[in-house]
């Protein structure tokens, strides 16, 4: 940050406000407090019979690596309906959104990543513009050294874990854990 | 946004940018793409017994209701990271985070609640500097008609009549569902 959004002045300083608890960007021209706050990665793992779909990512970054289907969630709308859409931009796929399996922090970069497991509409699914390829999984397919991001290494290893115990539940933890 | 943040021109416009599906502000001088995303709310219900703590609100907005100690997810720091911290901040207490009972979403203002039911440790608790007044409430005791958020509301009531029923279980809404 440069300039201030609102005034276009460039007299930014980057302390404590007065009564706060974390420094901000301050705009010292119009007094404007600049917030800089994490963001939400919405995701959802789709399930269809004793498969997972995972697409091969397109763009950078880990471009060629494998994903659960995920993204940043939008302004106006839910975590649910981001995660929904993530699916159809990725995979071309339309998801039943079940439970919430992933809350996942990095907090060096400030992302919280909410996945959740959903049953694919149909088995039906194609390629989004996002994505080289889709494709359903079996546990023993998975290609764990492609994986893209531990975010999505941790809530594989954890539905597989889950799936043979007979658990449908929410697991919390931070990076770099895979779920291992 | 009136001025790009990164060069300081006022030539912004808010478009889709070429291969992005939402309309974002874009810097005509430098290229810049401002992304404005959802924030994160992050509390913790304290609970001691058979109460739970609440703050009253000593800021605004809903000055004087009464609200689990919630409040904006900082960088740096984790989700359940951000929920003690705002129990230490609003209620000068000490909690040990349990589980996660409320995925709640305001979309029309981009917030994401996420609260968790914790254990008031020691029972101790007392005012702080954002809060006229601390308490703990057994169900009875409920101010339903001065709670500040949909949200607590939400959280509140779904936490009673979980117990009611011994489940532990995470809940998903929208604004302006109130848990009735």
């Amino acid at each position: 940050m440069n300039f201030c959004s609102h005034c276009g002045s460039s007299e930014l300083t980057f302390a404590v406000p007065p009564g706060d608890t974390h420094a901000r960007y301050v705009c010292e021209n119009c007094g404007t407090v600049h917030y800089q706050n994490p963001k939400v990665v919405t995701g959802c793992l789709p399930v269809w019979e004793d498969r997972v779909l995972l697409c091969r990512r397109a763009i950078s970054p880990m471009r060629g690596l494998w994903n659960v289907p995920s993204g940043y969630l939008e302004n106006g709308e839910s975590v649910v309906e981001g995660a929904r859409r993530e699916v159809r931009e990725e995979a071309a796929a339309e998801v039943e959104v079940d439970y919430l399996i992933t809350l996942y922090n990095i907090e060096r970069i400030g992302q919280v990543y909410l996945q959740f497991v959903g049953d694919l509409v149909d088995g039906a699914y194609g390629v989004g513009p996002e994505s080289l390829e889709s494709r359903l999984f079996t546990e023993a397919e998975i290609p764990w050294d492609d994986i893209a991001f531990t975010s999505s290494a941790f809530t594989l290893r954890r539905y597989f874990a889950d799936r043979a115990t007979g658990h449908r539940q929410l697991h919390r933890s931070s990076y770099p854990d895979v779920g291992k």
